[in-house]
């Protein structure tokens, strides 16, 4: 067979549990990756898992040790679970591990797509009645803005009466200009070419009135090839909840875009199925694929975390693979089976996902009973059919 | 009887009706409150309409004239419409009016409460089978964080290729801690005493920092009296869709208030119905009334704007005018009839309103098919009765 003529290509990916449910659900995605592979067999993984934990910042001080997040330029994607734990303050753990591989991998576009697949039931009436109502792809700008992580507190105690401290978002015509860019090509290469940009600009008169500038800018290349608009952040949300069909691509800042892909994740049903790409589109350095959700301290070890966001996230790794000979820096660009017949893999996973939630075969989030175990073997069954 | 051996106290009421639909929603609130006047008696309203608006803005280059914003200081209240044209940059109309009249005043508590009253229906099939799942109070900071306005662009034009921008948020101790305590006041006067403060400082992590810090500080002094909770802003919007019946009290940010409220608006039933105060609790300035929704240029001048917003926002005005005597600087806190049997005038409004949604007397938003007029005149013959 052609298969078997063809050396298969190995992919070094970088496994980081992190905390909590992030275990569970990683340990899924490898088994379905791995499934994935052996049913393809012109492609495959080899895993290094990262121990970057809370559990290693209590015992050593730190998650990623030195160096370590330079030393993820050698694979050729991260796996990623979740991390915070509530006895690290959040800004600790975040700043030390989720934040900095971002923005040193170059990861400026995270790319949150959101549909209502099928046996999951949204909240919203409408949605519940026709899922096909919404169908979005959230592109968050993933490198500075909100996140840049500029400011501080004078005096350095909260306790003084007169305590002050500073939050700075930065905003640069590159950082701007490459996202909607990005956001402009995802668009244009999605069925209903529309793209939706979000600030808030009446009332953050700075950044947020360049990015309106620079979106206009390069709408102009885009003239009638891909229709746009143009919300307030505020604005956004009621329109979500209302009119969710009149949106389908949306580009945002991060902190926009943070607080609009959970809004989204919850509209479509849960936020246990949300995926989420870290994207470094020039290709130059690996990129980072995680759930939207968190560690779940509530439900961590009990086996019954949701592994849907977290395989669905490994599609879209398997699908950015596929664009690994430089024929796609763009999701969903690669359109053939890209290297090792991927593109078909990626789909296949997403069926054998579909066929399994249809089946209901589900987690409690889901209105289920089903553990994370039963989901992950039902799911590999799929595949291998 | 009683009413007539008392002379009526007399509020001056300076008028902002703006553009678009706030000119047709601030005469129908106009119109009710005259109404509420004359059934009771024993207060009146004076009125001072004021053309503030974006027209005045292209004839004359201002909104407000010099020393406009100062001068709103001889009023007891203000009642403002909405402003924004399309052919002025938003960020110009608001920090032209509504920006600095907040911040000039020391209004620096935006108090948004949200249910859903009856004859409206919640997109959400949980709150559509049970509204009263959904009842809260959003408090926002209405003086700094994220619309301090501090920032800029450097160079000065968007169009060099190294063009930055910085949003400045600034937090300060005396802001965050009244704001804090406000919210806390307020839960401490509603029937379920809680309180669930929303930061985003796992991402952000000075300012943000510094509010959760503050915000148990504060908690201690309403420990066992007020139950609150922490969350996440990208996390809360999820909490909203799923578990609203878990939310009572609600505190944020300026920026993340404004996003929350409007989806708050959005999963109650529709915008046009959410009143919005902005107050000076220390009562040493006049406090701003409005609804929360814009000036909706497509509907405007058509007739068929919800006035309910607005006169929703016109009850919270009597009911904060009732504590005029120094009774009380929280909203609800004033269980008596407080000024000029003020407290049953404004309960005697949101009854009217309730009865006239109830009765299928509707605007488009709402599913109806009623003008402005005809809700305005509705409500003023319940008033009557
Ligand atoms: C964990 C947190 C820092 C992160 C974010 O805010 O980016 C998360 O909410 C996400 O959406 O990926
Ligand atoms: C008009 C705009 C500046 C305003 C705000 O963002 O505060 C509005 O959205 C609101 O919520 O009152």
């Amino acid at each position: 067979s052609e298969q078997s003529s063809m050396a298969a290509r190995v992919f070094k990916i970088a496994s980081i549990p992190g905390d909590g449910i992030g275990v569970d659900i990683t340990d899924a995605a490898v088994q379905v990756l791995q499934k994935l592979s052996s049913t393809f067999g012109t492609f495959s993984f080899e895993f290094n898992t990262l121990d970057w934990s809370s559990e290693n910042y209590r015992q050593r001080g730190f998650y990623a040790p030195q160096g370590g997040v330079e030393g993820l330029k050698q694979y050729d994607a991260i796996y990623f679970g979740a991390v915070g734990w509530p006895d690290v303050p959040d800004h600790i753990s975040l700043w030390q591990m989720i934040l900095p591989i971002r923005t040193t991998l170059n990861q400026y576009a995270n790319v949150r797509p959101t549909r209502i697949i099928p046996g999951t039931l949204s909240p919203l009436s409408a949605c519940a009645a026709n899922p096909s109502l919404l169908d979005w792809v959230i592109v968050r700008e993933n490198s500075e803005g909100e996140y840049s992580g500029h400011g501080g507190t004078t005096p350095s105690t909260a306790h003084a009466a007169h305590t002050v401290a500073t939050e700075v978002s930065i905003f640069t015509r590159v950082g701007i200009e490459r996202i909607v860019r990005f956001a402009f090509e995802t668009a244009l290469h999605r069925p209903r070419k529309k793209l939706t940009m979000v600030t808030k600009s009446n009332a953050q008169r700075h950044g947020m009135v360049l990015w309106d500038a620079i979106f206009y800018e390069v709408a102009k290349e885009y003239e009638g090839r891909v229709e746009f608009d143009k919300m307030l952040v505020d604005a956004m949300t009621v329109r979500m909840v209302n009119r969710p069909e009149s949106l389908d691509t949306i580009v945002a800042t991060n902190l926009h875009a943070d607080i609009l892909s959970d809004l989204a994740a919850a509209l479509s049903g849960s936020i246990g199925i949300a995926p989420s790409s870290n994207l470094d589109p020039t290709r130059q350095f690996p990129s980072m694929f995680e759930p939207i959700h968190g560690s779940a301290p509530d439900i961590a070890g009990l086996g019954i975390a949701n592994p849907i966001g977290a395989f669905w996230s490994a599609a879209e790794m398997v699908r950015w693979l596929a664009g690994s000979d430089g024929n796609s820096n763009i999701v969903g660009l690669v359109s053939g089976p890209g290297v090792g017949n991927m593109v078909h893999a990626a789909d296949c996973l997403m069926k054998a996902i579909e066929n399994v939630t249809q089946a209901g075969i589900k987690t409690r989030d889901l209105g289920g009973a089903s553990t994370t175990k039963e989901v992950t073997d039902a799911v590999c069954i799929e595949i291998g059919q």
